[in-house]
């Protein structure tokens, strides 16, 4: 499970909780503050609980920047941590800040749940549908992003894609990285969710297996779609698949929940999930995409031999205006 | 205040919560986990709560140790805190661990409390006693310790204390650091404490100016005894007052309660806290001393200039079995 759940001493209640912390992956510290608490979220909405009771800011100064650095940045972390948490509907009421070596940004995030906020990870069924809310490739892109000024790197891409689509391809990750999975959270109850995850440092498939082996039926994922930030895929197969991108285990930061939805919801779910998106701002829902299928099966999650590339274009691109995102048809194989 | 509280949707209950991550300080990993744990669960003690309903542990391995230290060394830190937190009627039930270049060990703890759990701290009044759970000079005996190695270091303070006395208050810091706060929590209620704080990093009198400027009568503290681990009274004289002990800034880690409480109760709780220490084992209450009172005035802390120094000796030495803690009729100038 992605939170501790915690039986309380008092009437049917229980407390829910998961913590997280990394180092900085991105340049702009305002929204390293955002992703960092998009990410600590993350494991509550994987759980369809929507609200936060409070939220603790685990931090690291760096002994290595000087005064002014640190007086620029921090703040900037902080800041974007605390709007994000506003977003979802809580604060930051505490927390710990130490001086070490690297920046550590983090968080606790903690609610106490009556049992029908929660929509427990085990009940997928054959026939299930598989749905992820936001495109892979958030890895990829940071790292082509640091290659635009290290030649010999760029060299091994620069025949796949430009400096301005990975600049844009950056700009989308760190977006989506930023946006809190709760309205994914609020329609898995409107929607009926079986049981979901988010997909974080172990990849889509990773994430997929542990929640398949999860599950109370014996059931299989099989992933046919892989929705990816536009022209990763490519940079990840001139890279020699190092990222191993399309086989599923290329890791994702504050990545997207990955739903099962009975077949008859999942459309549905996407199509809603869009207009959300397009109405909101810059932590708006985004999108979702049918990427497969729950079969009778042995507890284990795998990837169709040729997945189909759903390239997703960056926002505010020309080609995001095209109706790329909740396909309402998906090729199922 | 020591924890945040939030107060919850559900019947009146509320969240406390408290997190703690620092830096070892001992170089024995087992006692490194239980003190980290104790320096956790302290904030919840502080405020009368005896409970708590989920530990998380936050951990990082430096990156700097070999394989074999790392299995070696690592499991005795989680076994440390999960014993401590065992001990506190309670569990580690997650966390995050990170590769780092500096060893991180710390926590949170969380309960879901009703209203009479906590007891606030902001309700001291004139005629009150001060009183404090664990004797001064961690930090001291910490570094003294190190300093058995540096011929240096060694000299400002060979003349003033010996080798085995600077192991043994070595020894009696890490007890001490590592015993729970749970014990004095439980006796606030029993004795009606009308307030507390921990004493960790800002001494005990920076945290004795914190808890006056809380409260909610114009009162001020005056602590005139300061029980101190034997001899790190003198050795810190010796190093012209770098620690500030006698100062009462003298940083401290996992520190005890620092305790208002009726006058008429000072004593009572003191003696019931020592009959528990000395039933106790390893992670047993200790002590308790009385350190000052609560007059009227502009809710700040102070020192008197010529404080009573009160040696504690180490447990298991032969003074250890002389009435020095828990006295009964402190004199209070």
């Amino acid at each position: 499970m992605d939170c501790c759940v915690i039986p309380l001493r008092h009437g049917g209640l229980s407390l829910v909780q998961t913590t997280d912390f990394f180092y900085p992956l991105v340049d702009d510290p305002y929204m390293m503050g955002r992703i960092a608490c998009a990410n600590v979220l993350s494991d509550l909405y994987a759980m369809g609980i929507t609200e936060c009771d409070n939220m603790l800011m685990l931090l690291s100064v760096s002994q290595k920047m000087n005064d002014k650095d640190r007086e620029r940045v921090m703040p900037l972390i902080i800041q974007g941590f605390r709007d994000a948490a506003e977003e979802g509907g809580t604060s930051v009421t505490g927390g710990q800040t130490v001086i070490n070596p690297w920046i550590i940004v983090g968080g606790v995030a903690s609610v106490v749940c009556q049992p029908n906020e929660v929509i427990m990870p085990d009940g997928a069924v054959p026939g299930d549908v598989l749905v992820l809310t936001k495109p892979l490739g958030t890895q990829v892109a940071v790292n082509a992003h640091q290659w635009l000024d290290q030649t010999e790197r760029w060299n091994k891409i620069k025949l796949v894609v430009t400096k301005e689509e990975v600049r844009e391809a950056y700009q989308e990750a760190m977006f989506s990285m930023a946006t809190l999975n709760r309205t994914a959270a609020g329609l898995m109850h409107k929607f009926q969710a079986h049981a979901a995850t988010d997909v974080t440092g172990f990849g889509l498939l990773g994430h997929a297996h542990n929640l398949a082996a999860a599950q109370r039926s014996e059931v299989a994922f099989v992933i046919h779609n892989l929705p990816v930030i536009a022209k990763m895929a490519a940079i990840s197969k001139a890279c020699g698949n190092m990222f191993n991108l399309i086989q599923g285990t290329s890791a994702e930061t504050s990545g997207g929940l990955l739903v099962c939805l009975p077949r008859e919801q999942a459309a549905k779910f996407c199509s809603e999930m869009k207009s959300q998106g397009s109405a909101g701002g810059q932590g708006a829902a985004g999108g979702a995409w049918i990427i497969g299928i729950v079969e009778k099966g042995d507890r284990r999650a795998r990837i169709i031999e040729k997945p189909r590339i759903i390239e997703v274009p960056p926002r505010g691109s020309p080609a995001a205006n095209q109706d790329n995102s909740a396909s309402p048809a998906p090729s199922l194989s």
